[in-house]
């Protein structure tokens, strides 16, 4: 299997090189044929040297020469790379809107994706789902709780429920009335999972969670009535699916982020390994959520399958947890803005036919966002 | 869908109807060809004037004439019942050894049986598998935690690691120095399952789940070490099964026979329907199982694979607890009678080659056990 990463230096392009670390002991057959980055020389360099990959990519900075890596340059050299290299397996990787750019390229040149990359899904929607179908490529969710859905989903009938678990973030048990008094530190301490810091405000928020359902109504072709997202605190219940029959099955499992992307290269094999949890440590628990304390996932749910609009509320998040890790806004501002930018655009008559128009709805938000502010 | 029902006057052939019932009102196209029973006349009179099945078998009484239904009667009429209703999904829900007859019967006539008669794999074993390998029969159990496994297994690689769940019973909270001194009434106050009475004793000594480990490790290939029992009190996680990379599925359900039955008859349609339990209400706990308050279990695992001893181990069971409930022993003499008589054939060379070789064994067992007391 010819193996190429989108985002290699970043935290899941990092942990996907240890899962292949691990499957080189199982004398699981790849090769890493290609990788790229944003602009991480230190770390691009580190990875060319040890695993020599036959292209490196890095998108915003210089790289010196290698004998056996043919390295580009450029804003397109990760498009470059996929062509070139010709994986079978692509990891996308890549954060941010440019990553459906690489998905787009990785679904015409591979088999199938890892998929990273949560705005693929969100700002692609319909659309990229229908491209990658034309293609005959498989795409394997790579996130936690999509990873489960899909691997509950296996050899049975259409659930009639799916349930995504949230920790509940940092501020779960904050009182409600002092969430405009949050600090980006106390944000940023979140209980389960060691992430990102837009990822983890994202928890607090549950925009996050927002984008997984938007996600999760996409790859699994659901309606919005049969999608539910209950509180799991120690996030050990990743996602549940549920039948007509009321019959049950929970996905269950330590956090560990390499768990998902292993399967997503070795499917519909298990190769990778990894120690069981104690079942008997600890109780599973589930609590409803209060959408006093997380309107931003109430507003994921109204906006569902409106292409337009989930790249709007997307995009001005990515705004807002900017502003607000850099102090220029409250907390609380965050989901107002998301709100306001939804509330500029609902009524606007943008058709999405292409990845520019993706870009453009992007930008055109993020703009706004901005505008608000300052 | 031709169906038949052999037990059908007993709780699982009653529940049995019910879903029929149901599936009636989703247009479900199935016909009820043939019923048996052991000598329950006026309930199997009922039945037949209700559901008008073609031919009606009662083993051990007499019946009346009925104009659209045959009427069979005798020891051998459950057998006959299958041989001319020519049924395509037979319900074995016949209890006790004669149960392993009616399965090989209904293995040589039809294509699918579920299996809820547990002597059938537990004395069967490889034996009777092999056999409906050979025929082409699917086995579909119906006994909840093995309906679990079938369906958390579905789509999957082979798991590495099966639990199976256990209410731990009526004495699950006893002290156990007390144990010896526990009533009959004591015992067949079951915290969870409406069941028969020795089910329910079963249940206290876990010697049902023991039953169950034998029939998972048959039923699922299994080895002995990849299987555990673990206590859930309210027994809404049937079953567990784990995966090398740390990932777990349960199967979680509101315990209810009904859904096992009409899954083993739509499957792989799930059609019948039942309404969620509400996830949020109690949360979920393990416990590991003490094996000084359940020794039969422990003697279960280690007996598991020896198709004689399994014999035995039901066959003693069946009937120490038949002499608990005369009030003829105490509780805890349950088990020291199962481990005479595993004690007293494990050095006896007996093959088991036919059916009339188990019936032997069981026979004398039984006739070993009771001598051990009168």
């Amino acid at each position: 299997m010819r193996i190429a990463i989108t985002g290699v230096t970043g935290s899941i392009g990092t942990q996907t090189l240890e899962v292949l670390e691990f499957l080189k002991t199982k004398n699981f057959d790849f090769k890493l044929v290609g990788i790229s980055a944003g602009s991480n020389v230190k770390k691009m360099i580190e990875i060319i040297k040890k695993w020599k990959p036959e292209y490196a990519a890095l998108e915003n900075a210089e790289l010196e020469e290698f004998n056996e890596t043919k390295v580009l340059t450029g804003k397109d050299s990760t498009i470059e790379m996929l062509e070139k290299s010709k994986p079978d397996f692509v990891l996308v990787a890549t954060g941010g809107a440019i990553g459906i750019k690489h998905t787009l390229k990785a679904i015409e040149v591979s088999k199938r994706i890892g998929l990273a990359n949560k705005e693929s899904i969100v700002c692609g929607g319909k659309m990229l789902l229908e491209y990658a179908k034309k293609n005959n490529t498989e795409i394997i969710p790579v996130d936690s709780e999509h990873s489960a859905l899909f691997q509950l989903k296996l050899g049975d009938e259409k659930p009639s429920k799916i349930i995504i678990t949230a920790s509940g973030g940092a501020l779960r048990d904050w009182p409600l009335d002092k969430l405009n008094e949050v600090s980006v530190k106390d944000v940023l301490n979140h209980p389960v999972w060691s992430m990102g810091k837009r990822i983890t405000v994202d928890s607090a928020t549950m925009v996050n969670k927002g984008l997984e359902v938007i996600e999760a109504y996409h790859l699994f072709d659901l309606k919005k009535e049969n999608i539910d997202v209950l509180i799991n605190r120690n996030s050990h219940i990743h996602a549940i699916v549920g039948y007509p029959d009321g019959v049950m099955k929970f996905h269950y499992g330590i956090p560990n982020m390499t768990i998902p992307i292993a399967y997503s290269i070795t499917y519909p094999k298990r190769i990778y390994e990894y120690h069981y949890p104690d079942l008997t440590l600890e109780s599973i628990k589930f609590e409803k959520v209060d959408y006093n304390r997380y309107p931003a996932l109430k507003l994921a749910f109204d906006i569902l399958g409106d292409q337009k609009l989930q790249i709007v509320y997307n995009a001005a998040d990515e705004v807002a947890v900017q502003l607000f890790l850099e102090g220029k806004i409250k907390y609380t501002e965050i989901y107002k803005l998301i709100y306001q930018a939804i509330n500029k655009f609902i009524n606007k008559n943008i058709k999405i036919n292409n990845f520019s128009d993706i870009i453009l709805v992007d930008n055109n938000t993020k703009n706004f966002v901005k505008g608000m502010v300052l």
